[in-house]
């Protein structure tokens, strides 16, 4: 299982993916889910992957055999973030076209959900959620936010919590204490984890941390946010029968 | 969609549902997932429902039926809460063979999952998770708690806060908020709430309310939630990027 969630703020792009993938409770492996393409001064994208994990890698493989090449379009070369989402769409459409029908035959889904969010040079900061079918949505100022993977646990302290005004620093300590509420309900999402920031305008990445179980930050953000929680349930009133 | 809570505590049960219901958004409707089946002073039981409606009311029927024929079990009759719930499983099988197979060529799965739990004079207090195929398991101690339909939102609350020894208040404040976040998540899960409380060795139904908007210690706790929350993530510091 994956969780991964960005956030499109007035103020940049916060990204946070988990790296754990399993096939079955005994076969838990650790990859990497986010993918950087960064043209410094010029384009910064991230890429974040959920679903069939070869189906993930095989779009990541063609997207990056296609920077290579000389020929045709890539991430390098796009215009703008809409472009860069058609792009992506098209790679995972290639994997659908040569792998679907096989997968089928064995009874497996073709099971893939990505984010892709960034900032090319002339546009704003955009974050795009692309399906299996290679068709996408876009996040706007009313829903700031993607996930992807097991969004269920960690989605209620980003709606009460992000709009588009937040800050970087609040978006990521909150995309951190969603992340705390997956794993611990969710043994297959797993650090560590991979942050992203990106500073709107910047075009480049700002901040790109590797979050382990020896991240202080993350561990006093954990057992603060479930202090905090305790103490606040503790101090709601106890039920008066007779208002209920 | 429906939630439904129950827990399993040293003082005795909780037990709390929705009652919103649907087929598609433009048909939404309100029925009640909560049944109690009491003998004052011997037996109390309380079955809730989730899946497909005409499953629930099929096997609630079944179970009312049998209530009222001299013949064969009945949950006036049987003698502990494990026949109980093999009783509830067998209902549910009958409706099985009756409907599985007409649901099935019209694409539609036999869903259900139910909880029943409740004291039978001479022994405690149990409470089961029964599946659509009649089988089923059994709280305990160290998982004193089982959720049935939209469960993920809520869970986060009662893994932090519930044990078997949360007083009744608590637990039942906790199913509350439970409910809120589930509800806020999720349109498909609406007030009424139904809310039973049983106290450990009354063999009577202690409370059974019905909490609609009007409920102003429902309203109270919602609101000074959101609040605790808001303020609990404003009181975790900031990223520090030099620990992270």
């Amino acid at each position: 299982m994956t969780y991964c969630v960005a956030m499109r703020l007035d103020a940049g792009l916060v990204f946070l993916s988990d790296s754990r993938t399993n096939a079955g409770v005994d076969h838990i492996n650790t990859f990497r889910k986010m993918h950087v393409f960064e043209k410094p001064g010029e384009r910064v994208l991230v890429l974040m992957t959920s679903g069939n994990l070869s189906i993930s890698q095989s779009v990541v493989n063609t997207l990056r055999e296609k920077l290579e090449s000389s020929r045709g379009s890539n991430l390098h070369k796009v215009r703008n973030m809409f472009e860069a989402a058609k792009h992506v769409g098209d790679c995972l459409r290639e994997v659908h076209a040569r792998d679907a029908e096989a997968l089928r035959k064995f009874g497996v889904d073709f099971a893939s959900s990505l984010i892709l969010g960034g900032q090319i040079k002339g546009e704003e900061q955009r974050v795009f959620n692309i399906y299996a079918a290679g068709n996408f949505i876009e996040a706007t100022p009313e829903t700031p936010y993607f996930q992807i993977g097991e969004s269920k646990y960690g989605k209620p302290i980003i709606d009460r919590v992000i709009g588009a005004r937040t800050s970087l620093d609040e978006a990521a300590k909150c995309a951190l204490i969603s992340m705390d509420s997956t794993i611990r309900s969710n043994l297959s999402v797993g650090l560590p984890l991979d942050l992203v920031i990106y500073e709107n305008d910047t075009l480049k990445v700002g901040r790109h941390i590797n979050i382990t179980q020896d991240s202080a930050y993350y561990g006093q953000i954990r057992k603060q946010w479930g202090e905090q929680l305790r103490q606040g349930f503790a101090a709601l009133p106890a039920p008066d029968w007779n208002a209920l």
